[in-house]
């Protein structure tokens, strides 16, 4: 749709990336932005490079395609950093496509510095890789020195870059199935038009919503940050209070992983759904296993979001110390 | 969403189909239901025989997923009938994991009868195929004798049967993209379940309105039907006076085949686009070739949509029989 596509350019124009119409490519959300990237660009047994704990449903969509993905392997003790050159060109075969990163990460709450996003940048152009960036929590960075960062800025590596984007988290607007993807490799282009004329369209009346959000004040995006920010720190600060849990101060999103003194954060998450119970309430995470691509990883982690307001936020990590405690005590015998 | 699987369930109980929640996936329109469908059951170089002409999309389909379609071959002097036992089991190899079929057919208007219905469920039953039948078209059967078909009926082929389904021509509702994909296989809804988990949703807003359509009164497919026949009735009525054109009626959908008397019908329509003016009026088809996969096929055919009102269809009609003269004496020098 014409607008839309109109409204995406002039929002990618405020943070320094120009883009023709051609460019950008609507996609029933980010899914399918993944979904068609992948079908378009592997063939069976070609690989994906993706720092690990990364967004589970990358691999439906590698593997729908045929592909695989390869690890990279990251440490809960060094804040799940990734951009590291030796350990991701270790990694390059020559079945290797692509370069895959969320940028601000899911679930990491990982936020790469300009530095690394250029040596990343660099690492796809030198071995002639896709580098898929999925930026579609670029508005929710809370050191102001990220600003609103997108590797579409370096204009060296257009044939390379290939961005996901959608308007589920911008404007909270998940139910609208609303993203796409953007890139200046013409090649690409076609190849994904195939995919996307195929199936027709995305929604239209959806369409014209997420038009109209893009016309928002920014006003907008500072009072989500700040909200956004202050149930991090709320969060951050309450785990730090429980024994035993492991946590570094996520950058940016709106989740973070943390090592909980458990013995299985999946078998502790049935305890607290079937077992725990505090005047009525209990309390749900992510377990981290499935964050993973490794076996035997994430077992003792957890992904935490903080999307509920403060207090909801305050009796969960409530709800989670108790919990702990009492499982420690009645499952684990210690 | 419960409320649209539940509209759904009793729209297919009034066909005499019974369905269990578990049983009907929602899609992003029909495409969407047709692409999961495939990535869930083939693998690279399995076999999809569909009858030709077919739906073009349905090869992004297939290859997007690594298959290949086995093309059946039909006549245009047989009305492009598929229903042959012989010729289907012709085209049956090791490598085949299913027959994909319209019915009503796009882009021929084939209505399968009961008895040819039967026998394709028998020979999917007895070669351990799956039948894909996108019925999309149900409706519009012009023959009171077809009422509302659906291959949901013949409960022995539950583990085989996968019917493609869509809100977009039943309530002329395309822009919603709401699909959905209806089987009772235990093993595939479940591969199914995953594809659709791993993107997440259908957009909510469209999903609400989808239910509500299946509310309405069912005068309004009645006038529906009425007002197709009609279009119908005119456009094959005014083929059949134009010289050289070769057309059967067709029995549903709102598409039909015609053969012109041109020697390339996507030659024929560049040239109605950039040189025929009549009043500054031209006309549009659909050129046949693309929906054969039979290198050669379909080159002086071409499909038309009977989709606008009856005033405009007749002088599309008077259109066509008049481009079909001057570029007869123009440009074929005849």
């Amino acid at each position: 749709m014409p607008a839309l596509i109109d409204a995406i350019r002039r929002y990618y124009g405020t943070i320094g990336v120009e883009l023709e119409p051609d460019d950008v490519l609507i996609t029933t959300g980010g899914s399918e932005a993944l979904l068609l990237t992948c079908l378009s660009i592997l063939d069976p047994y070609t690989e994906v490079i993706v720092p690990e704990p990364y967004y589970p449903n990358y691999t439906t969509f590698v593997h729908a395609a045929g592909g695989r993905i390869r690890a990279l392997p990251t440490r809960a003790e060094e804040g799940y950093r990734y951009a590291d050159r030796k350990r991701i060109e270790s990694l390059i075969t020559k079945n290797t496509r692509a370069i895959l990163i969320t940028n601000p990460g899911n679930p990491t709450g990982v936020v790469l510095t300009e530095e690394e996003m250029r040596m990343i940048a660099d690492i796809a152009k030198k071995h002639d890789l896709f580098l898929i960036c999925d930026e579609v929590y670029r508005e929710f960075c809370y050191d102001d020195k990220f600003g609103v960062p997108s590797m579409g800025k370096f204009r060296d590596i257009d044939n390379n870059l290939v961005i996901v984007d959608s308007v589920s988290k911008r404007f909270s607007a998940c139910g609208a199935r609303v993203g796409c993807v953007v890139t200046k490799n013409r090649e690409l282009q076609q190849a994904l038009l195939k995919f996307c004329q195929s199936r027709l369209s995305v929604a239209t009346i959806d369409q014209i919503g997420a038009a109209a959000l893009y016309g928002v004040d920014p006003g907008f995006f500072r009072e989500c940050k700040a909200e956004y920010r202050q149930r991090r720190d709320l969060v951050v600060s309450r785990l730090r209070q429980i024994p035993g849990v492991q946590v570094e101060e996520p950058m940016g999103a709106f989740y973070l992983m943390a090592s909980l003194p458990v013995d299985d954060a999946d078998k502790f998450q049935k305890w607290l759904l079937e077992s725990y119970d505090d005047h009525g309430d209990t309390v749900m995470f992510a377990p981290g296993a499935p964050f993973y691509e490794t076996p035997g990883m994430g077992i003792n982690e957890v992904r935490i979001a903080y999307v509920r307001e403060c207090a909801e936020l305050e009796r969960a990590m409530e709800l989670l110390a108790g919990g702990i405690a009492r499982y420690r005590s009645e499952v684990m015998g210690e």
